[in-house]
C-alpha cells in the first residue's frame, strides 16, 4: 500500500513533467495525453518488454490508466497555476525515479538476471519514459546531455548490490537505496553537478 | 475473407501514407520501403508486443510484407498520379484505421484485458503506425496536433463495449463500432472539426 | 568462438560509431554510452522482441555490456586518435553487418520463420541499431538516405536461402553469405554507388 502509494505520486510526477513537455509543443489535449502517459509508464514498458513480462505491467491493471487521465485533466485545468508547484513535482519526481530505479532492479532480480543487468533495468525504468517524450516531442533526450540523473540511478542500483551483501533486512536494502538515488539527485541539481559533456574538437 | 481485404486495403492506405511522406522527405527507394512498411505494421507490431503476442503478427504471414512491397513498386511508378486519387485513398485510411482499432480491441479482449486497455489497445493499433511513420521522419507526430484522429478509435473502442451489452450479434458490434469510427472520422474531415490546442500562457 | 569473436569486433565498430554520433552532438558521457549501447545491440534488440526471444540477447550475457563500456572508455580517451582508425573502423563495421545480418537470419529460421521473413530480421539485426541512434541524436536514420547499406543485408540473406538448395555444409552457407554482404558493402563504398532518391515532383 504505501510502495502502491509511492508509485503512484512518481507516476503523477512524471505525467506532469510530460503535460509540460507537450504544452511547450502547442499539442491538441490527445497529443497532451499521450505524452504524459508515456513519460509515466514508458520506462516501465521498456523493462517489461526487455525481459519478457507480458502483457506489460500497465496493461494489468487498470489504476495507472486512471491516474494519468485525472492527472492530465487537473494539470491541464490548473496549468496556469503549476509554476507554483515546482518544487513539489520536483520532489515527486526525485522519489519517483527513486522508487522506480529499485523496482526495476528488483524485477531483474526475480528474472534472475546478473547485477549488471538488473541496475541498466532499474536505470531504463527511471529515465526512458523522459527519453521517449523527448523523441516525440522530436527533442534530443535531455538527460543524454544535462545534469545528473541516470548517475544516480546507476549509484542507488549498485549500492543495492552492495547493501544486500550485508546482514541488513531486505526492506531496509530496498528503502536505503531509494534514498541513496534520492540524495544524489538532490545533491547534483543543488550544486548544478552535471556530467562533462566530451565533444570532439 | 471478406475482413482480410478491408485490412489489406487499410495496409495499402497505410503503406501509401507512408510512401508520401517518405518521398517528402527525398529518402532513397529502401527509405522509403522502410516507412511504407512501419506505417502500415507498426500499430500492430506495438500491440502485439504489449500483449505478448509473438512472433508478431507480420512475421506470421508473409502476405502483409508481400502487398507492402507491391504497394510501395506501383506508389513509386505511378507517384505523379498519387494526387488523383486523395479522395479513394482518405476513404481507404479512413476504412483502415475502423478495422484496425476493433481487431486491436478484439485482441485485447482475447487477452482478458479490462475494456480500457482493449480501447487503449485497439487506438495504438490505428495510430501508432503513423506514430512511428513521422518518428523517423523527424517530425512531430501529426495526430498529437491536427484533426480528431485518436478520438474516433477511442470513441468507436467505447461503443464497441457499449453495444456488447445488448442482446446484438458478435459480428454487428464488430461492423457498429467500425462504422462509428469511420462515421467520426469523416465528420470531423468534412466539418474541419480538431481538439484544441492548449498551450500554456 | 570464432563467432563470438567477430561478433565482439562487429559490438566494438558499431558502439565506436554510436560515440562519434554522440560526441557530434556533444552529450554528456552518460549520453554517450547509452548512443553506442543501443547502436550495438539495439538491431538484436528489436529482432529479439519481435520474434519473442525474452529476456533479450545482451540482458543474457554480460560480455556484451563490458565490451561496450570497455569501448566507449577507450573511444572517449584516444578520442582524437580515432580518425586514424577511420579504415580500421569501417572493416569492422562492415564485417558487423555481415555477421549481424546471419546471425538475425538463423534465428529467424530456428523460428520457423518464412525465407522473406528471416531476411527482414537479418537486416533489421544489422541495420537498426544505427536507426535507433539516429533517431534519439534527433536525425533521419543515415540509411534511408546515404549509400548501399540495407541492400547488401536483403541480398547476402537471400543467397543464404539460395545456398541452402545445394548441397554445401551449413557453415560454408553461413561464412559466404557473410562475405555476400561484406562484397556488396565494400563495392558500394569504393564505386560510391547508392539507391536513387526518388522525389515528388
Amino acid at each position: 500500500m504505501f510502495y502502491l502509494i509511492i508509485d503512484l505520486l512518481g507516476l503523477v510526477a512524471f505525467a506532469i513533467s510530460g503535460v509540460l513537455a507537450a504544452l511547450h509543443k502547442r499539442l491538441d489535449i490527445f497529443g497532451v495525453f499521450i505524452i504524459a502517459f508515456v513519460t509515466a509508464v514508458g520506462g516501465g514498458t521498456i523493462r517489461d518488454i526487455l525481459i519478457g513480462i507480458n502483457p506489460v505491467t500497465w496493461l494489468q491493471n487498470n489504476v495507472y490508466m486512471y491516474t494519468i487521465i485525472i492527472t492530465v485533466i487537473l494539470a491541464l485545468i490548473f496549468r496556469e497555476k503549476l509554476k507554483y508547484l515546482r518544487t513539489s513535482l520536483f520532489l515527486f519526481d526525485t522519489i519517483g525515479i527513486g522508487l522506480y530505479t529499485l523496482i526495476g532492479v528488483e524485477k531483474g532480480v526475480a528474472a534472475d538476471l546478473s547485477a549488471v543487468m538488473c541496475i541498466a533495468l532499474g536505470t531504463i525504468t527511471a529515465c526512458f519514459g523522459g527519453v521517449i517524450r523527448d523523441i516525440l516531442c522530436n527533442d534530443i533526450p535531455v538527460i543524454f546531455h544535462k545534469e545528473i540523473y541516470a548517475t544516480a540511478c546507476v549509484a542507488g542500483g549498485g549500492v543495492y548490490f552492495l547493501l544486500k551483501l550485508l546482514p541488513i533486512p531486505e526492506d531496509a536494502v530496498f528503502i536505503l537505496s531509494i534514498i541513496i538515488v534520492i540524495t544524489i539527485r538532490l545533491l547534483a541539481v543543488k550544486f548544478k553537478l552535471a556530467l562533462p559533456s566530451i565533444y570532439k574538437n
